[in-house]
């Protein structure tokens, strides 16, 4: 059907009629899934007394979270671990951190691995159309220097030993890796998904048989990319070059393998690895507690983010809320009983490797620790903490948030979440806890994808998100009471 | 937030603990705009009685619609008019209507203009972070032979005088162009929007500044890509070269331009302009009528295609259900009274063109045709058919289309229709009418996009158009009497 996205109008009457008709098109918008109806936003009359609604009001009339935020994303853009970008954004941070008059503001490097550049990126189905497909180079995999050839192919699956049984008819091929359901919560690793130490064993079966390239398929619908991967610190652990296609595209050449016809691609994959591994680095600054100043509350984000987009939302908004945060109590003048500690990670991507650092440099200190608060979950409204099956911290966190509950803070949860930085301190016995936002867009969308952009933050949310974490870091700091830590286990290392 | 598209499993302690509480990770699909709940598909036994009910059952049983339209967008892949693959399915189709038995099987040719072929696109934003942008070059626009780099520069609007006022200033510039609002229904063309005439002032214009590129952006949200344009015939008309950014690119560099700090891009743009202008060409194949072989029922739909995708809903769905719908009357036997005559036109996407030269050079047969039926707004589920205004033909074709009414065909409206092809023959005063389907995800989703693709067609809902294809042309073609055409206007010739 015809439209008009040329910019050459239709003839009047047709698009009168066509519009008449169709009135999506007007907007041409995609439906999101719809959120939980927000409470209606409370009037500045009523926040509450005390310095929690200072600190609301501050943080609604100066704060400088949507403005860092754009100058963040828009202007540094992409911050991939190990990165260039990602290291402008240290410095980005300290300095915003030492305007606003935060104390002992610095970075702590730890040892990342090798970093990754991406370069540009293009697929061309060679048989059958001479189509390109869209393609996003899977970062920290090797690129090619120049274009390369190869025919496609797709294992029944990636178990070595199916890999096995086609020795020899590898190389110079391209496959096609379908990563299969995800497990179901608490079931086992199904059989076809390895785990780190099998994986290195197949990377290095792929190296040894040629395998040209290996390609997985977007874990979002309708056209989006999405990226990840891990680096590794051995240049010997490097795996094969890989890349992600659009589920469409992807899929394309699956009906196009069924057809028992050849298929072949043109890659051009432009991402390239240092020469050497690099390190990375936590940003780190507070505010000195006046009477407990050896207790600290910590306010954890990730500035690190994959580099399809530019991280506006993993973690762009747990970034800047955490550091209007700690300048909303700052510029407050009030004096909080214990320290106040924004850490800024990075590393978070491939494996909360940045907050494990942290954590590991920090043991003997973490019996100070009052709680862990971690901001990344996306774009939407802060409702409350996840406990990690904490049964005896839930009052006090109850009453920690309570100034804010006409606000939409009100839930503290008893649930166990993962995969982000808070859970690198709970192997030390230390109260971490995850905020539960709402989902918004955040894994139908944006999650990891090339749509991960300032144009997907709703500054409302990020408004309540920030107040949330002021409140709690200041409830927190001012509490009565230490949350108990539990006995700690023995702390974990990366798992590469 | 940490994810797990590496392929390398989170912990699993982790991973069951982050699904506990996402379960939209567990699924990743995109929730798609509510269509309006489709009839309980009746069975087989409740086919009506008589040939409608027999080509239904047909079709369900043996239809090849499904099948064509794989090996179509498929193999064949996108069909941008003029080019050598709408060129090749031109081939196909005569080929499949030729193997089915159809009659006067055959290719009329029609001058389109230059046409073009898409080379690989890329640009990079080289301000400030480096990072890659998303980018489609726009169909029909020149590229360039290498990458070029120019600085980002977005006017008031395109209105002719506003660039005048830049005179002087646009010397390699990339201009970004918004489109503006579309006009409400009915409403006057709005100042910014120029017609046809007014482009091509404009353009010449530009291209005497020597302005390097204009970027659009895609009408679609998410990440999603989108094109458009139009040909020409005298290569001074040619534009400056254009391409299409997805809403979250554009807007980052507007965002960019905002803060008053200078923006370039490197832009490759590889799509190539033939020589010389081309023909391209409508296919048709017939079923000729028992009785009245002079009277045609015309059934119509669009072989070519944008080229992000594989145009599988715009317009392989009509293609192949058009084709099915002959297949299946002539594998039944029986004979219709009228002739019935697929024609599958191209060009349609560049205004109509092939339908507008198939009406112009049929003219003195035109008021032979019974109806002209078109089937072409993508994959959803016939619902009835748009009048365009014909009350007296409404009775008429209530009755045509009551063998299907339990099958979801019963909406007989008074709509008028544009931007598909049946328009062309509105002119000349024949019954011409456009599907009313289902929207889906056409408009919000694949309609000109790069995920307009197999993947994106309910075969169901095919299924059921195939069919509603078949018993209205059946119908029609074995009515008592004649469909009263109206008064011809002076014939419309394309506007370019």
């Amino acid at each position: 059907m015809l439209g008009d996205s040329s910019g050459v109008p239709m003839r009047p009457t047709l698009r009168a009629s066509l519009l008449a008709l169709l009135p999506t098109l007007l907007v041409g918008q995609t439906p999101v899934p719809a959120a939980a109806p927000a409470a209606a936003a409370p009037k500045p009359s009523q926040y509450p007394v005390g310095v929690p609604g200072q600190l609301m009001k501050a943080i609604a009339e100066q704060g400088q979270q949507v403005a860092n935020l754009q100058e963040l994303v828009d202007t540094i853009g992409p911050r991939l671990t190990g990165s260039e970008r990602m290291r402008r954004a240290h410095g980005w941070a300290q300095a915003k951190l030492t305007q606003m008059g935060a104390q002992n503001v610095h970075e702590e490097a730890w040892d990342f691995g090798f970093a990754w550049t991406r370069g540009l990126d293009q697929a061309r189905l060679l048989t059958h159309n001479q189509m390109p497909l869209m393609i996003a180079h899977n970062a920290f995999t090797p690129g090619f220097d120049k274009p390369v050839v190869g025919e496609v192919m797709e294992p029944a699956d990636f178990k070595l030993a199916t890999l096995q049984a086609l020795k020899g008819q590898l190389k110079g091929r391209i496959l096609l890796r379908t990563m299969g359901a995800r497990p179901a919560p608490g079931a086992p690793r199904p059989a076809g998904m390895p785990n780190p130490q099998e994986q290195d064993t197949l990377n290095q079966f792929l190296k040894e048989e040629g395998v040209l390239a290996v390609l997985t398929m977007s874990n979002k619908q309708y056209g989006l990319l999405t990226t990840g991967g891990r680096t590794f610190k051995e240049i010997g652990k490097a795996p094969v070059p890989a890349a992600t296609l659009t589920q469409e595209g992807f899929k394309q050449l699956q009906r196009l393998l069924a057809r028992k016809e050849p298929v072949k691609l043109e890659l051009s994959l432009g991402g390239k690895l240092s020469k050497t591994p690099v390190k990375d680095y936590n940003v780190v600054g507070e505010i000195r507690g006046s009477e407990k100043p050896e207790e600290v509350v910590i306010i954890g984000a990730h500035m690190d983010s994959w580099d399809l987009s530019t991280g506006a939302n993993d973690n762009g908004t747990g970034t800047c809320a955490s550091i209007e945060a700690l300048r909303a109590i700052l510029a407050s003048g009030a004096k909080p009983k214990r320290t106040i500690r924004v850490v800024l990670f990075s590393g978070e991507e491939q494996g909360l490797l940045g907050s494990k650092a942290y954590a590991k440099a920090h043991k003997d200190e973490l019996d100070k620790v009052q709680a862990v608060i971690v901001d990344d979950m996306g774009t939407g409204r802060i409702r409350g903490w996840a406990l990690q099956g904490r049964e005896d911290v839930k009052a006090a966190m109850a009453g920690v948030i309570s100034p804010m509950n006409d606000f939409g803070l009100r839930e503290v949860s008893l649930a166990r979440m993962g995969s982000t930085d808070h859970a690198s301190f709970l192997p030390y016995g230390v109260p971490a806890f995850s905020a539960q936002q709402d989902a918004e867009d955040y894994f139908s969308h944006t999650h990891h994808s090339h749509v991960d952009s300032f144009e997907r933050v709703q500054p409302e949310a990020l408004l309540q998100g920030t107040q949330a974490l002021a409140v709690t870091a200041w409830e927190l700091a001012n509490l009565e009471q230490r949350l108990p830590h539990k006995a700690p286990e023995a702390p974990r290392e990366p798992a590469r």
